[in-house]
């Protein structure tokens, strides 16, 4: 299914969470909520409730003919609810009427995507605390550690490579506030009806949509963001955000870690970063993962941004695309975070090449300038600096719970 | 200056605010900030501090010159640190080596950028303002008022014009807030001397930075963000949120105005819509611009993200990069901003076309379909929505001082 | 295999011709045809080619275990020319250290590329010429057939269907023919070995290079391609400009399939185009499928853009982001295609209500300006253009063998 | 005008070529020719072709007024045509309705903005010329010098710097030829009436195209490219490959000059490349240039491509967010052109570091491997297809004229 090249991009708890079988999955959870809280509220039968919510599993339905189903009508929800009213008619034909009742295809679809999403989130936050957690502890241990500080690709003056760490770290800190924050705002139920109104729910709308999101685990919505994407779309930019600043990460690694350079390199497992007939060649994989991510993301969000302006009650093609997007954004994200808590935490650490690197460019200025701006001294600097990041940053994450 | 075509999708206000004199002058106010808190820590003489302070006034310098010679220096720092140095030096000549001192060009730069932002952004909310009032206004009165729902560009339902005036409005009412959040963790002092160390700030560099800050009125980050631009490029993601919501609303009423449809139009101004031999046209050019800038700012958006992996301890090309685009988001941005303020403030509302759409689709249907689908009185559900969400979103408003 | 949202954006066959096994199977395809070449040239033994290639087939391989162990190695080629190896082994141990003898796995998989693309591009073209073929059918029927012209989303004067559909054929033609251009240009043999100098290929390497090209169709390059991606990427821009004229029908179709314009519709097919229980909803989704392409596949194309600045002989993440991409690019443009093609084929034109439209807007204006701009006699200018694009266009797409 | 952060990254000659005042006159010129041409074939009188095209010069009018009246018209065409016709008028009242006559504005400024993209490549293809002779030179001087070849950031094999010269070189080689091609079919006259049925013309609307397509040296199109913008697209797409193609070279050229690899060197231009403060720093500031580039232009490429989808017969917002990307396009790619153009020709090529980064590399590895990979007798393979290359090269440019 063209993931061929995703497979080593991402990973695969991030492939199976926003697979086709865990999707379907959580749009029967939204028929499943739905039915609940309607017979709650009386407006389908509690008998109805009762079948419709016994057939909602993904085991019950045929899989691939949904999804074959769906290239046709142009919608998944269409053949999952047809499929789903059809089986929900075998046991009791009185229910059938009331599956999906007064919802519409993005009423289950985005509300799905959140649940996905949910679950992706859990597997992105795991990875970034644990190079968090990595970054911690190496920018304590190297507080004092002098680095060559580079500006323009050049030498320019000493830091540590604690300080190179706390800073890497910070934005990622800051990252896990913001993405909880966005998370919080855009994990909602989605719940419009046709048109945003919910005009077949009986004037029992606002409580249904209680109800469900209580059960769902998701925010209520003020109303249906059917096409008012902001806060959705603003956890797509926190999502790219932290991809940015793994990348950055990660270009650091690759520079660091090339021959000549030789500060840093990942940690080395047999069968990784080369062909067994090249067996000199230590390629850094994880950072690969990172940049390639990098490099894939930014366009993800210039679409989800793009595909805003999205037409009257609900649109023509930019909904699709956004939907499209989202799960490719989710997958890249996770293989990043993955491939860089795996090398964080076994990084390989040069202190004396950083040390020599410095010398050697001292050795290649007049005796002025090398003290001036080499002088591996100069590190105390970046030792303070770095020691009250850590602090600062570690008492950050612990009042986060991160 | 290839400002031809930002003419008229930005405003004279923001194509000043981010103009070179401007730019310049936030520049200066850094360098005299600077001066004036090293002087008050002792870093340097209080003498020197009174000169360069003194001579921080972009009437002082020749500004084509430094424009000029920033092609040649590859940073506008350097020329106008240089200027700058020589100026005071014809005053105060001990003063001049306590120019910029200990300092890099990047501290300048993305200082003077902070200033120069919130001087957008200022521009910008009161805009979005005018917006979310107009469309509050029209909600309430409009509550009422019945009108075609369209799902998929076509007809589905019944909903009320003030509900989608609800509907453009909430996304703005989210977006002030979000950017006074992001906009206070974006606008940050940068301080960081050559490589983020402030090893020339004589352990000082702390309290500098807390007394530049302060009379700046920008934050003080944890350390400087010289390769750490999430916040940073957070607030860009924000323009672009507001951008998306923005052109929403422009698609909208461009559908809404064509000829066959006729349920909105933009104010008519005498010479704005058309050439003088079409007097017939009526072109919604508002709409046009907001739709320019919602088709421009995604990708502005993106090479922001795409930038944001600079490399140690200060970038070759991506901060370059990054700067190069943001004058030109803040000015997309008010330009979409002000285009609907003006359009919104005088939209030409038609109720009575509204109800003959509707009756038209009615009188295509089967009597059956036609009621279920089409009545005017499935209004009410809107009708309540709409209120229900004017009065959330003025209780929101006026909580933010929005 | 998150192909959820592209099974109804996309098609069957180009999801196929791009997924896993077909993917594999140009690789062995490489693999064979190098054997084959290299014994020919006398680099390797006969036999040991005749072993490999009898056990290049995709059938003869574990592909969920290739793929699985591709997201360790960081590559699909790694753990493919191992089990090939490992394969060959059983029957011919001798014949082992000749499988993949001298590449690079860059050269198997830009390789395999090319194979896979030429197999897209052709199910791209078929529906391009459909399209092609229906449009100037419709341009020649209807060049007469009045129709208001509009700009800026408002009446401007009189066009006639006919020539809107031959304006909408000429970019189409167009691409055919760059389309060819740019296919033989990009559809190379990739041959570099580790490096791109063909070191262990004793002197050969120009001779395999050509025996390759010939056996698997493709052009020679000048030298390898590892990290010259122009001709490639500008086949990937070639896609991106078609989906962009597409997606100007799609937008035209759209708009004039509105309900209140009504002077086309897509055809009618059960069970497309809105849920069962609103049968009076005609959704244009081919349209929609379109649209959806052309708001994704322009950040495709941006990514390979951005990917071409490669690093040395082989890159760290470039490449990678760029292969991922490529399949999708290729899914988004055939579903885009093969919709439309279905569409236009049965397209309905209502010549009545695009007169009364005309009339409606002459009804409008004060009587001067009804005869200046409004005059359906205006629609013989439009005629004769058409008449003649179609001619043109005829001629050029038969000169092209289109 | 925003245009600080384009000084450096562009050059004052692109920024003058797409300025307002350079801009105006190429609209003043289509103004001219399509008087002339008109008056040729008897659509307006003789003597009011005589005023019209002496008032044609930008010194005649006040361009500061036109760019601030476009501010409300929406088009700079609406008030430069009322200055030129207001102008006319005082010295041949008669000829003033024949101002303009029977064109659009998009029929002006799409044919200035192709005049003012012809004069934009002539600088852009100069540079690139020079960029491949600087670097053919050195293919052929270095074909023999063994230099470390490298993938995925670490050392893999032996290459030659010529052949590294002879890789950068070749896609620009394939530019120059493509863009000639590509800028043939893209700088066409834009005439095509209010809505591209030229429909008041008097049926000479062929032969006036024919005759201002001459006078100005552009292609005649088939018919109005008005929102057919594929060929025009095509355009940009192809200044993307090349911003791309020169972006890799510059990104080597930053590797390639780091301290710790130090086997090149952008030629020392006093006062350029770092702060005076600091002369140890020798940034790669034109490298910076062309980087810059290649992470801005691939989003302004996808800005055009996503804009292609423009509605009926002239776009609300889509044609406009084209032309204000289009400058910045021209910009971006000259200033990456002459950037390294100037770095190329003064190249600091060090050979004796190239071989002691590849002994070092010798000098870590056991014998065989050492030998196997990274012999310097490798070398030879690299430097048969460095003269091969070069003599392909050299021959390919001479036959285009490059």
């Amino acid at each position: 299914m063209s993931s061929l090249f995703d497979q080593f991009l991402s990973t695969s708890e991030a492939i199976e969470v926003v697979g086709e079988r865990n999707f379907l999955q959580a749009m029967l959870r939204f028929e499943a909520a739905l039915a609940q809280a309607q017979a709650a509220t009386g407006v389908i039968p509690q008998a109805a409730a009762q079948s419709i919510i016994g057939t909602c599993k993904v085991d019950l339905l045929d899989v691939s003919k949904i999804v074959r189903d769906s290239a046709f009508a142009g919608s998944v929800a269409i053949p999952l609810v047809k499929m789903l009213r059809d089986t929900v008619a075998l046991f009791n034909p009185e229910a059938a009427p009331f599956v999906h009742y007064g919802c519409t295809s993005q009423d289950a679809i985005d509300t799905a995507m959140a649940l996905v999403t949910r679950e992706a989130l859990v597997l992105i936050r795991a990875d970034v605390q644990r190079i968090v957690a990595a970054l911690l502890q190496l920018a304590g241990q190297h507080a004092d550690t002098p680095m060559l500080a580079r500006t323009l690709m050049q030498p320019a003056c000493v830091t540590s490579f604690g300080l190179t760490c706390a800073n890497w770290a910070a934005p990622l800190v800051r990252s896990l506030q913001r993405l909880d924050d966005s998370a919080e705002r855009a994990l909602q139920l989605q719940l419009g009806g046709t048109v945003g109104t919910l005009e077949k729910m009986q004037g029992q709308g606002a409580e249904i949509a209680r109800l469900m999101a209580q059960a769902l685990g998701l925010s209520v919505p003020l109303m249906s963001w059917h096409t008012q994407r902001d806060s959705w779309v603003a956890l797509g930019c926190e999502l790219g955000l932290l991809t940015g600043s793994l990348g950055k990460i990660a270009k650091d690694l690759v520079l660091l870690s090339q021959f000549e350079v030789a500060e840093l390199a990942e940690p080395l497992e047999a069968g990784r970063g080369g062909p067994p007939s090249m067996p000199h060649k230590h390629n850094p994989v994880a950072s690969m993962v990172a940049l390639a991510a990098a490099q894939r993301v930014p366009q993800r969000v210039a679409t989800l941004l793009a595909a805003m302006p999205q037409e009257h009650e609900r649109a023509a093609g930019a909904w699709q695309a956004e939907l499209a997007e989202w799960p490719q954004l989710l997958m890249s994200v996770h293989g990043s975070a993955r491939a860089l808590a795996l090398a964080l935490a076994g990084l390989q650490v040069n202190p004396k090449r950083m040390r020599s690197n410095l010398n050697a460019v001292r050795a290649s200025l007049p005796k002025e300038a090398a003290k001036e701006w080499f002088s591996p001294d100069l590190k105390q600097h970046a030792a303070q600096l770095a020691r009250q990041q850590v602090a600062a940053l570690r008492a950050q994450s612990q009042a986060d719970g991160v």
